[in-house]
């Protein structure tokens, strides 16, 4: 570009360097629905409310984000007395705290740099701390082995998703790398997709069977895409988000047949893993699958599987911790993954430290495991609760037809919108379920996300909204969104 | 590709799928140094000192990274009270803790969701946070307006660094955006650039000038890199590292005044802006002096600053706390700005915690000012003391010179290597300041970083030294260095 021509773009942007017109492009593609618009709103109706503007509510009710603590949640005691510990170790000479809680801090700070928190750690995470992760996993998936080389500790799981398909895009034209993921979607797959320049290669999931997800419907996107990109790897949520599904045993086997046999890198999204609720349901990790299925697979697929300290039952989502366990890796991949994640220096150590207390929590004979237990059970014993209530409650309404809650964090619905409605929403320039969002939230104050943001089958409508609030709060939303469903439904008739 | 393409791939790769033949070349393009081959060799060392190997020396001594704390320096009590509180907030009971550790937990605690920092924070930081680093900035700065719309707190300075760097990065051959980065340079910048596929423009500081920056050689870079690509963003550290030196509020005007004759986007890198130790040396922020050279260049100038808890006296780095404020930025651009950094939810709430303790430290009338300020104090006045003794001692020796250390943490010294080294290490295929490092490494278990790892001009050598340890270890690593300095010169003559 020669100067005229960018005096030429400076004009463009009302005379700034940088604009709309020449910053990056593949960023400007990126969409983000979960922090959105609805939520931009959300956050400028409750200044209003602090400045005593008059809404028929009181306050906001953020349904919008899978932030158990913003929702009420408490902490859980052992992992936050460990951070406090760790965060100022003069505290281990105070006796309020119980004996196993200061163990753990004092091995943490020890394999610290200088012994503090406060030092950067190897790029990978700390060493001590990627051994209990694989003894975790090994424990977890009935003894299969887990190498700690494997592990790498990130910024919170969204860190580790990038990264590694940072790591698998490439080419150009007809050659650019295709990912596939499902529909509806975690929007993180979908903007770091955009941001990458990859091929997004959208596989349904079924929602007359439960959010459910089959091979045919795979290998039919697949085939598809193949006409026009190069598809190497398969992203799976699992429990899902948004959709709450939890996958079968026999599923997991058909999906991993699928990959050998097409030759693609699978990713497998794990950080609901303690959030499953149904009877019947049980989580299956990806690797255990795996490997009982015998050499032949656990010998030649390559995978990497992610898992969080956001959700489950800790939902310590402001420590950004989490890691990921590549398998099968090429060793100079491997090297080429290390050294791309050195360049950001380490994850938060803060968030590694909660990481260590995650996988390796007070035991039976340690004075904390009591309290422990019964703060993690009453949280995963709440969420089955507010899980299925949520699913009773709108399935009583007519235009609302939800599907189970089997795990995770969210319920999403299918909403019947008026054809008046939509004819409305395109009027005024917005996809329906945002409209209908939009209006929920400017007359009850309750903040969710349109499915729209997630993707969903054309024609049809969703919602997504977290089962986080308390159980009370939860109901209250629940008959709130019930009423404005049977009044947008008339008013639009 | 078709299939049989891939499969072809595959078998060059030993049957992997993801190779290095097929994996993200630009990743593959990516250098860092700072933790590169040397490092890997140090924490071997280590592991077989720890397994009893015997060695030439009993401890490996990494002076190869601005880690603080892994030195030894030990962190500042009021900070961490406050987090200890933060993280565990039944503390606030405790009578233990001073007063305004208390109130700033509290304050923190209420503006985080549900009163937890285990809530995710706004994208953008926490709005009181992003307030105080405002106020801060406006202090620092004698007044100038800091809008906190402006702050986006960030995992460290390294995300805030490559986020703005992604936004600016376009086009493709002749329309490739440009980056402008110092030689020797801070080696985040280079990999950032491979990794966005950005044309590297690199200009050279001028070491018999105490590695001070020249607008003339900045003009000579840009001229060339016109021919081939489009230069948008002019990169700069002040305080420097690796090279240490202190910009004069002169030399900062130049540069502004250049980047707005030549439409250049500012990004100032002022990570270790309470860093500076040699007299008539003082810190001057990019944004004072571009608002003090009038409206012409306060409203015009597009510009971002960086700053970080990992540097100056906390030495936080494991927390990955730090800021960035832009300025003149386009509001639409802001707006894409404020997207993509919602696809990562959002900074470590701990490190923003920490942050906003730094910019809003305790005050002379509250109980923690005085051991806060004597605790300051000391870590500024020792790093001051080893910058000098650390300059003064290897420029005893012969064959190694070094410019003063003005602020920063580090030391860049140049070494005169025997042609016979030189042909040695070509031999065995390193880069001559490898090879030299390399033996210091094992002869003296002293990590440094080779020269080539930052950039240097063609046919000159160095090494980044840390001045972190402590004053006595400091001293003899540098007599270590000194013999080994002289042995190896002997050697090879
Ligand atoms: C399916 C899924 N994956 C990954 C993440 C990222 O979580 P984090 O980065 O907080 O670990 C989320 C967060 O909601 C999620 O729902
Ligand atoms: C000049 C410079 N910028 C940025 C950084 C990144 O620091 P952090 O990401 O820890 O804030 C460093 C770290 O050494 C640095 O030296």
């Amino acid at each position: 570009m020669n100067t005229d021509d960018q005096n030429h773009t400076a004009v463009r942007g009302r005379g700034k360097l940088l604009t709309l017109d020449n910053m990056n492009p593949k960023v400007k593609r990126v969409e983000y629905a979960v922090r959105g618009p609805i939520v931009q709103r959300a956050v400028q109706i409750e200044k209003e409310l602090r400045e005593g503007v008059k809404k028929p509510f009181t306050e906001v009710i953020k349904a919008n984000i899978g932030d158990a603590h913003a929702m009420g949640q408490k902490p859980i005691t052992f992992l936050r007395q460990v951070l406090a510990l760790c965060s100022y170790p003069e505290l281990l000479k105070d006796n309020q705290f119980p004996e196993d809680a200061k163990k753990r801090a004092q091995r943490i700070l020890e394999a610290c740099g200088g012994h503090s928190i406060g030092a950067y750690s190897a790029s990978q995470g700390i060493e001590c701390i990627r051994h209990d992760v694989a003894h975790f996993i090994e424990k977890r998936d009935g003894g299969i082995p887990s190498n700690p080389d494997n592990i790498y500790l990130s910024t919170g799981a969204s860190d580790a998703i990038v990264t590694i398909l940072k790591l698998l895009v490439s080419g150009e034209g007809r050659d650019r790398t295709g990912v596939m993921i499902s529909i509806p979607q975690y929007p993180l797959y979908s903007a770091a997709l955009a941001e990458l320049d990859a091929v997004q290669i959208s596989y349904y999931l079924d929602e007359d069977k439960c959010w459910s997800l089959d091979v045919k419907e795979l290998r039919r996107a697949l085939y598809a895409a193949r006409q026009h990109c190069n598809p190497r790897v398969l992203c799976i949520i699992n429990p899902g988000n948004p959709t709450g599904q939890v996958q079968s045993r026999q599923c997991i086997e058909d999906v991993i047949r699928f990959a050998k046999e097409e030759n693609l890198f699978l990713m497998a999204d794990e950080v609901y893993q303690d959030n499953v609720y149904a009877e019947g349901c049980q989580f299956h990790s990806f690797k255990k699958v795996l490997f009982e299925m015998g050499p032949e697979y656990s010998s030649k697929v390559e995978m990497a599987s992610f898992h969080s300290t956001s959700k489950c039952y800790m939902g310590e989502c402001g420590f950004r911790g989490g890691y990921m366990e590549v398998i099968n890796m090429d060793p100079e991949v491997k090297a080429q993954l290390t050294k791309l994640v050195s360049v950001r220096l380490c994850p938060p150590v803060p968030g590694q430290a909660l990481l260590d207390l995650v996988v390796n929590p007070p035991q039976p004979d340690e004075p904390s495991y009591a309290t422990f237990m019964k703060e993690r059970t009453a949280v995963l014993a709440a969420l089955a609760e507010k899980a299925k209530l949520t699913e009773q409650i709108f399935n009583t309404v007519p235009g609302i037809t939800c599907n189970p809650v089997q795990g995770a964090m969210y319920t999403f619905p299918r909403i019947s919108l008026p054809q008046k409605a939509i004819d409305k929403a395109k009027e005024e320039g917005q996809v329906p379920d945002m409209f209908y969002c939009m209006k929920l939230l400017e007359e009850e104050g309750i903040c969710l996300v349109p499915g729209s943001g997630f993707g969903q089958r054309e024609g049809t409508f969703h919602f997504r909204m977290t089962i986080l609030p308390p159980t009370e709060k939860l109901k209250l939303v629940l008959k709130k969104i019930k009423d404005f469903h049977l009044r947008f439904t008339k008013e639009f008739s």
